[in-house]
């Protein structure tokens, strides 16, 4: 084609914003589901969000982009690495091959065993009867073996669905950064279960006026920077963000009257997780970059809000007394030490969405492990809930009561999408080693916190995370952020010092 | 291509299928912008409604479905008329014509000017200056007369803008309709003026809480037959309804502490609307047949059950008792017969969209004259308000007291779209036409209502329009609900027999 090499660049980004757009539409399709929609709107849902799909699949991995990107890679190949021109194409290059490389067959096969594998997996999970999901589970076990071997990889199948959400990462690196995080975690947990009695936490769940949670929620967030005139909070089943366009982040929330943390931490971390989209910048507006680096970093910035900001001393020093004045019968007699220590109680339990900080990282270990096994054939279906609860018990030390709060617990299963779960760990790894960088250049954080003041941490992630959207790989954002790749030392520093202080654990478990 | 024939038709839906998942994807950004969709989501919502709106009209416009039809016809020549199938290929041919006839330049000029129009009118009302508004309506009136002569006329332009949403009526027909009414209202507004104190509504507007009325509203459409598990009301600033799916058909509505008659006649209104989506037949999902045979058709519904029942004596003869007991304070010492009388309340007033059932036609009969006034450049623009002021005076008696409740009022002008405004009194007129047959049909539907009974009525009106979606164009629809094409006398014989005992008329001026 005669036309000017800077038309292509315009041509890429042309086909580019209305796949984005079309990827908009859907997530606002499923907001809707999860918020609004009538029962039933499922049928029709289910076919826009199909037909939406698809043709953002088509338009990405059409014949088109594959020559726009061969000029451009030409054309940009010395522009600088971070530049958005150069990046857009980079960026735009992976996920183009990765989508040529899944067959149309395989896909709509997937998608089908998926649709299928909800409602085996339901009743599954409502009877605590594994046997009813075994033979969906085998198929998705299947599928998701295919799509690894059509995806391509090195050593392990696992790192070619791996490297499709972290891209760069390999099951290697994730292998040795779960044993170190095991060898830490096993003996603290056995502390802690030792100075049980150290924290109390009833009075979480006193009683709280559902409205006025809500509300003191959406203040808390707001504060913390989340932006209101371009997101809202609405209530889910299962709370969520959705990153709908530059001025349109929602979060969404549940709140129960018996149980206080739900809601404002819930809120916390959907409000992190929206305020990175409402920081991304805006050369990369309908673009594929305008997206988390990859989920574990996505998570990273909620779980940096509900944790490393949340349920921190000084976040407490600051709102409590607010806290307590909304809701003083519930709170009576309980000062802001007592609050502290009740919203970072630790304890094993079964169900992984309601960990704390301590064990969760043990659930998603299980997970990242037996996804591996079923995936290279070393574990039998039917042998998945008893190979579930002997992990279970050798990390958490607890005996798994049945399959519902057992193997049946996640809905991940129940559709193809092996690869997900390790990004909740990274998320937590992540936020922590973002905080060590933040505290070297910030050294006045814990006052600003105990002060209200949120404005320069906000404007630390803006720059350091947000801003660059998807232009990074997990690793290249944190070595610019903090000049090393992912670790765990951070995390497990950060734990030990909390927790040991919390607890009054001795120096050698807590060192 | 060597596909047997049959095939083709299902090749036809497969694309028909995508063009109406995308236009319903769109339909659902449309309702979320009016209801919940934060402040900052305009830009990027602008942005992906445009893609989905223009990926639809060329997928619906591309070669492909010409040539599928160019075959269709032919196979489908002794196809019954009323079959799915010989529809499906009658109803998408005349959109795919239309479509083609309009160059894309064209719409996107349209499109453009439309959003151009927007704020100018904004401004204009807002200062309740015409003149702020003079050019962008110039602009929008030679580009609603250069797509009249894209899509092509045999005798006015305003033909060619009417063909595409009320097919098959021409500018002639509607002229002399619109020439009926004239003759018949003009003489009954001045005599009900005369006996204006025969009806008195103050207890309207004696203060009736909002979410009691809310959900009053609700109860009363649901026993009208309006499908909750299929559809929602929602708060907005314009009430309105939408069709995403058979299964998810949504109203919305407004509601007033200071006047009564807002929500429940708006929400009767709008799910008027919504039970004519609720009640498409299953073949024709996915299809363009599932739709109002046009804008008047579906307007008709909703002022069936707004006026023609939610108006009448047997409707308050049953929902009286249960509003007295909802709102005992403000209809202390008001009987049923009184607040009958109330709700039609009769009266020359300056805004279309408050007009009562007697007036509200003379609004649209002054828009359609100038309308095609200005098509046919035989009104200036900046005559505009003169001749609206003339006009005013002269159907309904009222010196006109600024633009802003004169020709500045509606938003339609705003965007390019002349040829919408007649669907409002075709609306009314056939309300009226098919009550007739009704009535006929069931001798005591009367009686039913005074019972709160209307399921026979809504299966009625399913079986004879709703079921039939877009299949039939609104005079073929008629002939066969009725016996008759669009004729305004049943509603002119209801307005008089109905507000001449009301105001208590003499025969000469009710008859």
């Amino acid at each position: 084609m005669a036309v000017k090499t800077s038309e292509k660049l315009h041509q890429l980004r042309e086909v580019l914003a209305e796949v984005s757009d079309l990827s908009r539409a859907a997530l606002l399709l499923e907001w809707d589901q999860e918020t609004y929609m009538p029962p039933g709107g499922v049928q029709g849902r289910a076919e826009q969000l199909s037909t939406l799909l698809k043709l953002a699949h088509v338009r990405l991995t059409s014949d088109e982009v594959g020559h726009l990107l061969d000029d451009l890679e030409e054309e940009y190949a010395d522009a600088p690495f971070d530049s958005d021109e150069a990046s857009i194409v980079r960026v735009t290059r992976r996920d183009y091959d990765q989508g040529r490389k899944l067959p149309a067959e395989l896909i709509a096969e997937a998608a089908h065993a998926s649709s299928m594998g909800r409602p085996a997996w339901e009743k599954a999970r409502h009877e605590a009867d594994f046997s009813i999901f075994a033979a969906a589970l085998e198929k998705n076990v299947e599928l998701n073996r295919r799509i690894a071997d059509a995806l391509g990889y090195k050593e392990r199948p696992y790192d070619a669905l791996l490297d499709r959400s972290e891209p760069g990462m390999t099951t290697g690196e994730l292998a040795a950064i779960f044993d170190e995080l095991k060898q830490a975690i096993v003996p603290l947990v056995a502390d802690i279960a030792r100075h049980a009695g150290a924290v109390d936490d009833a009075m979480l769940y006193r009683g709280y006026d559902p409205d006025l949670q809500l509300s003191y929620a959406l203040d808390v967030v707001k504060r913390l920077g989340y932006d209101l005139e371009r997101g809202r909070q609405d209530l889910s089943t299962h709370p969520f963000s959705t990153g709908i366009s530059p001025g349109d982040a929602r979060i969404t929330t549940r709140v129960s009257r018996d149980f206080f943390n739900e809601c404002l931490f819930g809120s916390i971390h959907e409000a992190g997780h929206s305020m990175y989209n409402q920081g991304m910048g805006a050369g990369i507006d309908r673009t594929p970059l305008w997206d988390g680096a990859s989920p574990g970093i996505h998570e990273s910035q909620s779980r940096f809000w509900e944790n490393l900001v949340g349920r921190s001393r000084p976040f407490w020093r600051h709102f409590y007394p607010s806290l307590q004045s909304v809701f003083p019968d519930s709170l009576r007699g309980v000062d802001e030490e007592a609050f502290y220590r009740a919203v970072n109680k630790s304890q094993p339990s079964f169900i992984r969405v309601e960990a704390d900080e301590v064990t969760y990282n043990m659930h998603i270990l299980l997970r990242f492990e037996l996804e591996n096994e079923l995936l290279e054939g070393k574990l039998a279906i039917k042998d998945v809930p008893e190979a579930w609860n002997a992990r279970f018990k050798s990390y958490l030390g607890l005996d798994v009561p049945n399959d519902r709060e057992g193997a049946l617990q996640d809905i991940h299963w129940s559709f193809v999408g092996f690869g997900i779960f390790p990004g909740y760990t990274i998320g937590n790894l992540v936020s922590a080693q973002l905080m060590e960088k933040v505290r070297a250049d910030i050294p006045d954080l814990d006052a600003q916190i105990e002060q209200g003041q949120f404005a320069t941490l906000l404007g630390w992630l803006r720059k350091n995370v947000h801003v660059h959207g998807r232009k990074f790989t997990p690793n290249e954002l944190l070595e610019r952020a903090t000049g090393k790749p992912l670790t765990a030392k951070p995390w497990i520093a950060y734990v030990r010092k909390k927790f040991g202080a919390l607890y009054g654990l001795s120096d050698r478990a807590a060192g």
